[in-house]
């Protein structure tokens, strides 16, 4: 996965506050033992079952979506008619949009908006307000997978429900959203895509499942307290420490290769 | 801090795994806290302690250390008379050897080690090993602020004295120091310094202060837990969850642009 993001860093695609946003989230990442855990799982279910109760549901596509999870996008397409992608980039060019679109149809996706946006999010600096009228600005459900907080608030703030994917269930946007899902990005698309394509029925009836967020945070919080525990309880990796009065570092192979 | 790095990004002084890795250090930094805790600053002042009684003490600077640490390398080289400064990078190159010599010379460093490697490390792929023969493969204490483990565990095998610099608690080279410091970079060579430069006696006793790590990594364990459970207990964000008949996100600014 890292190779991926530096060869799309290398092109355009990802840029650098994108793999350091990316390193956070592999640390959450290992910190709940790189795997969806219960609570995620369900979260995925709800986020499938909203997705398809939506009337106009969005999956909002950033630089990093695009170079991680570009085929789980375009299952997702596939398992949710009438989900539209959207490309929504923090740093904004023309020539990044193209690539992010580039990148999703590529990998299958059919129709792909917001690379010329015609509408804004109000609330937030011009860059990233930048949305398609029929897109993020007309949704109900959003599903925003690695958004930025101001981005998540503001949505919320126009009634929409925001489905988030993130790994850190203390983030502004894991906080913000209806329905936050506390897991790496491929791992949540196929799982939100596998439980949409089980259940085709439902579309648009605007009936959305309850979901307990605050259960959901405590939850994924609970998950990483319990690695801890367990990471704890490990013993050092190396031999015990070195006494008081230490041999010197006589003989090593870099002194013996001083007299070759 | 993520401005410096770019940049660095940028002028190839960092490379693209040097930002996620990052990335990691600040979700971790974030569930400390952002802050030095109590644990981590006494591992800092025995690690002056131990740099001063050193006979060769060396300190490993790579990328990412040279990108935000120069001027706390520099500062540390003038409280630790003797201290060996030397390049050490993952992902070597003679230009990229030679920048990180140029920025630590810019920050204050009179010598700079490493730039041309005379000696290896055994046990590790090629260019991770290249050491300086009169630097590192002679060192009895090594200082590595954000070292990867492989190498960690080679200078511990070889027997010498490592002192880590990481924010990960759990990462191989915080289990496989034997003197595991952990805080954020700039933090810990401030403290470092400011505690070598106070007691300035000692230099090259070969008498080392006991350090208990496992001690020392379980109580990092617990202010992560502390900080966990502090987070745990806050209200989300936003406004309570949407009903499960919602209103329609009718009447947005997008949609009022739509009709200007």
């Amino acid at each position: 996965m890292r190779e991926a993001l530096a060869a799309a860093h290398r092109s355009g695609l990802v840029v650098s506050e994108g793999l350091v946003a990316h390193g956070r989230g592999e640390a959450f990442d290992y910190l709940l033992g790189e795997r969806t855990h219960p609570g995620a799982l369900r979260a995925e279910r709800v986020a499938a079952q909203w997705l398809r109760a939506a009337r106009h549901p969005v999956v909002s596509v950033n630089g990093n979506v695009a170079a991680l999870g570009a085929h789980g996008i375009a299952r997702l397409a596939r398992a949710v008619p009438g989900l539209a992608v959207e490309v929504n980039l923090f740093h904004r060019s023309g020539a990044r949009a193209r690539r992010v679109a580039d990148a999703l149809r590529a990998a299958g996706v059919r129709e792909v908006l917001g690379v010329r946006p015609t509408a804004r999010i109000p609330g937030l600096p011009s860059d990233r307000a930048k949305v398609d009228r029929h897109g993020i600005a007309e949704a109900d459900v959003c599903l925003v997978p690695l958004e930025d907080g101001d981005r998540t608030e503001a949505l919320r703030a126009l009634g929409k429900r925001v489905i988030s994917i993130d790994l850190n269930p203390l983030s502004r946007t894991s906080r913000a959203a209806n329905l936050p899902i506390v897991d790496e990005l491929t791992r949540a698309l196929h799982e939100i895509a596998a439980a949409a394509a089980r259940r085709p029925d439902g579309r648009g009836s605007g009936r959305f499942a309850p979901f307990d967020r605050r259960a959901a945070l405590a939850e994924a919080l609970r998950e990483i307290g319990v690695g801890l525990t367990r990471a704890a309880a490990q013993r050092p990796l190396a031999p015990p420490p070195l006494r008081a009065s230490p041999r010197r570092s006589r003989g090593t192979a870099g002194r013996r290769r001083r007299t070759p």
